[in-house]
C-alpha cells in the first residue's frame, strides 16, 4: 500500500524488473513478501460473529494473503501482485478479503484468475452491485468506482493476478463502517446471494 | 489502441465484466477479436529484408496477434489483455512485436507470461536498455519512459497478459523510424544480444 513498504526497494521501478509468481500457489520465490489477513484479522467482517471467534480460538486459519509491492504512488506506475484467498467459510459464508474502494475512487482494477475459483463482489457508492464468478482463465475488469472484494467459493485457494493505477490507494475503512449489500453464503450446497443483514 | 475499435462495445467498462483469455493459447472464446500482424505487417523491422520477404512470398505467417479491447481512453482505466508472439525466425533474428512507447511517455505496462518463453527488451530515450527473459508464472514490470517488444526465443507460442493505463496510448512510429538498439538472434542454438547495424 505505501511506497515506503518492505518490498519497495527490492526491486528497480526506475529501469524494470522481472519477478516469479507462482501460477498455481501464487506466491513468489523472489524476496517479495506477502501482506497476511488471519481470522484474527477480520472481526466485524462476518455476518456470523460467533462462529468467527471460534475459528480464532481454534488455530486462527490465513483467510488470504497477497503482495504489496510498494509501486511508485504515482499516476504513471502501477501497482501489481498477486491475492490468493483460501478456501473455507465462517458460519455458512464463505472466506474473502475485506474489500476495498480506491482512495482516487475513479480508477480501475484488474484481475486475472489462475487457479481455484470464486467470485469478485463489487458496488458503488450509489448501490449499483454484481457478482463476477472466476475461475482459471477468467478476468474480471472492475470499473472505476467500484468496491471489490475476492470470495472463495471453492475448496481450493482462489489466485488472482492483479494490477492497478500506482497511485489509487487503498480505502478499507468505507467497507468495514458500512460493509457490502450483498454476502455470498453456502446453502444446500450451492453460492447464494443474499442481502448483508448489518448493511448500513 | 482507439476506443472506438471493434471490441469496445462489446463490453460493460462502465459496470465491470468478465472474460475469458485461455491460459496456453491467449485466445477468448468471447466475442473479442485480436489485432494480428503477419510478416508482411512487418516489413523493415528485422535485420535480413531478403529472408523477411522469403517468408512472406512462403505463406506469409502471422508473427503475433493480440487484444485491443477498446478501454476507454482515461486515467483512470486500464487497457487489458494478452499478446500472443508466435515461434520463427526471419534469418537469424526471432520472431518479435514491433514494440513501441506510450504517446504518455510516463506511463507503465506490466506483463504476465503465462506459456512459452521468450524476452521483453526495453529501452528509453536515453538509451539505457535491457532484455529480460519470460517464462511460464514470470512477470515484467515495463517502467515509465520505456519502449517495450515481444521475443519469442522458443518453440511454442509465447502468451503474456498486459495490462497499462487507458490513456496510455501506442507511439509505433518512433521504433519504426529509429529501431531498437539491440537485436535478439540465435547463434548456435543459443540466444544472444547484438547491436542493431540498422540502428539511427
Amino acid at each position: 500500500m505505501s511506497g515506503a513498504n518492505k518490498n519497495a526497494e527490492k526491486f528497480n521501478w526506475k529501469q524494470g524488473f522481472t519477478i516469479d509468481f507462482d501460477m498455481v500457489t501464487g506466491l513468489s520465490k523472489s524476496e517479495a513478501q506477502t501482506s497476511v489477513r488471519f481470522t484474527s484479522n477480520m472481526r466485524g467482517m462476518f455476518a456470523d460473529e460467533a462462529a468467527l471467534e471460534e475459528l480464532i480460538t481454534n488455530g486462527d486459519p490465513m483467510v488470504y494473503e497477497f503482495y504489496e509491492m510498494g509501486a511508485p504512488e504515482k499516476e504513471g506506475d502501477l501497482a501489481i501482485g498477486t491475492s490468493i484467498t483460501y478456501p473455507g467459510k465462517v458460519g455458512n459464508e464463505y472466506f474473502m478479503t475485506r474489500g476495498h474502494f480506491h482512495t482516487i475512487l475513479e480508477t480501475a482494477e484488474v484481475y486475472y484468475c489462475l487457479s481455484g475459483n470464486g467470485y469478485m463482489l463489487i458496488e458503488n457508492p450509489e448501490g449499483d452491485w454484481s457478482a463476477h464468478e472466476l475461475f482459471p482463465g477468467e478476468m474480471i475488469y472492475v470499473p472505476p468506482r467500484y468496491a471489490h472484494r475476492s470470495i472463495n467459493t471453492g475448496t481450493v485457494p482462489m489466485m488472482t493476478f492483479f494490477c492497478f493505477r500506482g497511485d489509487a490507494g487503498h480505502d478499507y475503512g468505507t467497507i468495514e463502517t458500512k460493509g457490502y449489500r450483498k454476502l455470498l453464503v453456502e446453502k444446500d450446497g450451492k453460492v447464494e446471494i443474499i442481502d448483508n443483514p448489518k448493511w448500513k
